[in-house]
């Protein structure tokens, strides 16, 4: 199991509505290159066997060929059409996942994952079956049930992240399930067949892009990486 | 009740050692002016009669007396030296508080908070018997106990803000208590005698600045802004 085939799922299939913008924002620039791109970097840098399969709103699969053929160092990608929630679109993506492999599942919209982090979670997936990177909570936070609130201890919590990576062999049966609201991201899908997931340690530059300010503060994190 | 005095407590206790910087963050730069001004204007163009305490540790006062004085539009400012803890250092400032007023424990690295949140948190202040803004949790969280994790719905959390506001003899009471390391923040010490706290709705710009990134996104809000 020492070198297992890698196919990374990267799942962009926002609207971009919440970015005030018609290009949706894993087509943005970010540093002369589109936020997709920096994204499919990270892992090819990782490894450059890495198989890549980008998940897409139908609409969007040409314009991202076009877009990410412009770049020499970008490989071949599988493109596949998204599907109706998150866990249809990351359904669609492993269609293509051929083999005993480890799979990540990926935010397109994460484009400052590094290397390194794409490596650990590889290496924790071999030894525990699935690597969930988490960073602390640096916010004090309150729990609110009804007109209640009460104070909750944020060093029990931790900030969930992507790659979400995972054994074949734990990801393939668990989205052979029936698709339930409270999976809300792959983790939950994987324990919902009784399999405990591994966290491992995030990076705060992973951030998701979600608004304008985002991708001020990626910008802030990449000229510090310089 | 209707036009109660108003006291804020800035409380500037930090020494800069997770800034990477000699200056203290409440000190440093932000577009132009520092980082305190922008927090004691932000009280003192909510209402101009606000009475200001700046609690600082004791070897930055006159440093702080100093660099404040440059600046025409900023009231007469009661500078009290910090304690050992956050606990204490308020407990100091409010000392200054005078007859019955609307108290505002607010970080003073927390330079963006708007004069419409704290007018919001006088009003509900005064309705309430406090008000503690807070804001949505947008990340996915789990939470961890020894080697287990498991999913929560973030939507039970808020992330918690200043200014905590009450009124005088809510507070005041309250720090009579002898320091408890449970008291993460002025609410825990309120509830502690037996009053629920009030949440009102905060503002996502309304961030603390605890690091060199925190002041590139806080320029941002601040662009944005115009």
């Amino acid at each position: 199991m020492g070198n297992r085939k890698k196919t990374a799922i990267i799942v962009a299939g926002g609207s971009g509505s919440r970015m005030q913008s018609a290009i949706p924002k894993q087509f943005m620039d970010l540093a002369g290159k589109p936020v997709l791109y920096h994204t499919i970097a990270a892992f090819t840098t990782a490894y450059p066997e890495m198989e890549i399969v980008l998940v897409l709103p139908e609409q969007h699969i040409s314009y991202a060929n076009n877009l990410l053929q412009a770049f020499d160092n970008i490989p071949a990608i599988t493109l596949v059409k998204g599907g109706e929630t998150r866990f249809h679109s990351v359904k669609n993506g492993l269609q293509q996942v051929q083999g005993d492999a480890v799979v990540f599942v990926h935010d397109g919209v994460r484009p400052l994952v590094s290397p390194a982090l794409v490596r650990t979670c590889y290496e924790a997936t071999l030894s525990h079956g699935s690597a969930i990177p988490v960073i602390d909570m640096k916010d004090s936070i309150r729990e609110v049930t009804g007109e209640q609130n009460r104070a909750v201890d944020r060093e029990r919590f931790r900030i969930i992240q992507t790659p979400q990576t995972f054994l074949s062999e734990l990801i393939l049966p668990a989205f052979e399930l029936p698709y339930d609201p409270l999976f809300t991201d792959e983790a939950t899908v994987v324990e919902r067949l009784g399999h405990p997931v591994h966290l491992v340690q995030g990076e705060e530059s992973n951030l998701k892009i979600t608004k304008p300010l985002d991708l001020v503060m990626a910008k802030a994190f990449l000229d510090l990486r310089g």
